[in-house]
């Protein structure tokens, strides 16, 4: 029928459906990059994730830079403008401080800034925001991006070992609201993860520290071999051999990137968490202990806890759980908070639960390297694995 | 190698990667129902879509209602109330009656309602936000759920023949800000689409012709022979005969559907956005006239436009341009505004540019069915163009 064709005007029209049912996939791309001096500008690496092409007007940038990365190394932003002076890149066009760490996450000003700066320099879709700084700044910052104009593209330049190897490697974000650690996010896919080695040697020692402790949860869940080297480097890791660390984190962040791309749930809609090993009583005791434990600590604790939990309930044995446990004191990591004895601790099963929505899912072990996931868990064998570490 | 086997101290690790790519793809579902009377107990739709199994903990479900279509529909909390008492649905917590139409987008008090209800009614990611209303409302309160815990289950009940043909059929959400239309907002496939027969009864006659335009607009970019049944029954469209309408709107939403689920961008990363077409001066128009113009009404003048536009530059035949704008104006729709004229609308052009980002890409017709990308726009051309419409 030609485009003036006409039906009849008796035509019967076509029988209505009730149930319109379509199902579609959509496809996604995860770059991750580790570099050293990203910022220098015969490092060739921006050009190549974020080149502009001379193809429409040239897309503008904002900077956003986590304070504490910004009070470690004071020339960072006159870096980040000296980089982006470069034609081939998107036009700088504001750098901005951000509180770091929990603030980040807990302050809707970080939120309100980064989006007020996209409206205010007209950053569009094709345009970027790239954020500098730990896992929480990322996060904050993420969201502001992913939710402007239904997201803008993001680049995330993860300064600390925690986001090198975990926070900055996910494909969600989010901000704490009514008290409750990432109540607001979504998941949405960065156009890019670069990971500059330099950023990392001006972490305090706490820092350096708390980022190893999601290295051993990956292992203890995907891969007996990585403890091994975990292991075997944990003496030079704790003293910051850049050398022993260096496999050590990329070999987290790939797994960790699997896990996201190869896994079967990128945007985790089914029930089980596995990642989440040891978070329960992570977040919780981050929450009750007003964030004087970081989260890396917090995780390692959580890691001890559900490790000689899995032990109480017959499933690990003693002495792979001591290994575990052995493996993150080597490291310089607490396993142990007086506050997991108390009621207040419990609480966070169902906070847990909550979040995810559903049956409770909490992963235990079989064995290093073998994840399980129970929907029960009996708070007095929380307070004797809690005996057992103190 | 066994769980406790070790690899000698003095192993290699693995050689560190620079580069870690990784490509995935994620599926989803969309469903879309057409009923009449989705809240009478004796309908089973609601079993079939959100039906409790008893694995778990019964969910919880909060319903949020335009105050729009509660004032047209006063016994609607009630009717919802008393659904949502069988034990085989999640079970509702609350009902809640929020502003209707851009108010909605505007006032940031209704997102934060939203959210405080999930969490006060701890609606987890299993549980169910329930929202009943126009276009405006579902992209507000389908923001606030996709965002807390990172998107707690939706299902959107489409009141008006605008959302129920068109804008509850999308898989995205948004609010405005720094007086931009969605400038806040987010991609998220709702669990399902409602579109109930009886709540279109109660709308004003404006609010029913309103909804028409899209139906227009869907034709003239994909489907002649849609154009054609459009056609065939805009009088009795005019005049609320259900028989023709019906399907209209069913045809509309399919062609809709499918553009996301088959049209292989559904989360709009391409720089077309071809289902866009008479968007640049609707949405103009609309914060021109501070919304005295409804969205349906611009969008029918922004079809006129840039339907007569595309003659003036030689691509669609004036017959055929002026079959559509008859169109509209059978179906009662207005294809002209004084403000048309005045500097202020090619503002839009911009605006339109930047909420996408990149090159300025507008539709056009070459024919019916047939629509073009263009990367310019003559403000002259369009000038004529609206005086030709006046």
């Amino acid at each position: 029928m030609g485009r003036s064709g006409r039906h009849d005007a008796t035509m019967t029209p076509p029988p209505p459906s009730n149930d319109l049912h379509d199902a579609f996939s959509a496809d996604f791309e995860h770059e991750l990059r580790f570099t050293r001096s990203v910022l220098d500008p015969s490092n060739p690496l921006l050009r190549d994730l974020v080149g502009w092409s001379d193809r429409g007007p040239r897309p503008g940038l904002i900077a956003v830079v986590d304070s504490g990365l910004h009070a470690a190394n004071p020339g960072l932003p006159e870096a980040i403008e000296r980089r982006f002076d470069d034609p081939g890149l998107p036009e700088l066009r504001e750098t901005i401080i951000v509180p770091g760490g929990e603030t980040a996450k807990n302050d809707p000003a970080v939120v309100e800034t980064v989006l007020s700066a996209i409206d205010t320099h007209r950053i569009d879709r094709r345009s970027l925001v790239a954020v500098f700084g730990g896992g929480a700044v990322i996060d904050a910052v993420g969201f502001a991006a992913s939710t402007a104009h239904r997201g803008v593209r993001l680049v995330r330049f993860a300064s600390t070992v925690l986001a090198q190897l975990d926070a900055a490697i996910g494909v969600k974000n989010g901000i704490n609201r009514f008290g409750k650690k990432n109540f607001i996010g979504c998941f949405d896919v960065p156009v890019a993860v670069v990971c500059d080695e330099v950023m990392l040697e001006t972490l305090s020692d706490r820092d350096w520290r708390s980022g190893f402790s999601e290295a051993v949860k990956i292992a203890c869940l995907k891969d007996a071999d990585y403890l091994d080297l975990i292991e075997n480097n944990a003496d030079r890791i704790r003293e910051r051999d850049p050398d022993a660390s260096r496999p050590v984190i990329r070999r987290c962040a790939e797994l960790h990137l699997h896990h996201i791309t190869r896994g079967g749930d990128p945007f985790e809609r089914a029930e089980a968490r596995p990642l989440d090993f040891g978070h329960w009583s992570a977040h919780r005791l981050e929450s009750i202990t007003d964030f004087a434990v970081t989260h890396g600590e917090a995780v390692s604790i959580g890691i001890a806890l559900d490790t000689m939990y899995s032990h109480l309930v017959d499933r690990i044995e003693r002495a792979e759980a001591d290994r575990v446990i052995d493996v993150l004191k080597r490291l310089g990591l607490p396993v142990h908070h007086e506050a997991l004895h108390g009621e207040a601790i419990l609480a966070g099963i169902e906070e847990f639960r909550e979040h995810l929505g559903g049956r409770l899912t909490i992963t235990l072990l079989d064995g290093i390297g073998r994840p399980v996931d129970v929907h029960e868990i009996d708070p007095e064998v929380v307070t004797r694995a809690a005996d057992l570490l103190s």
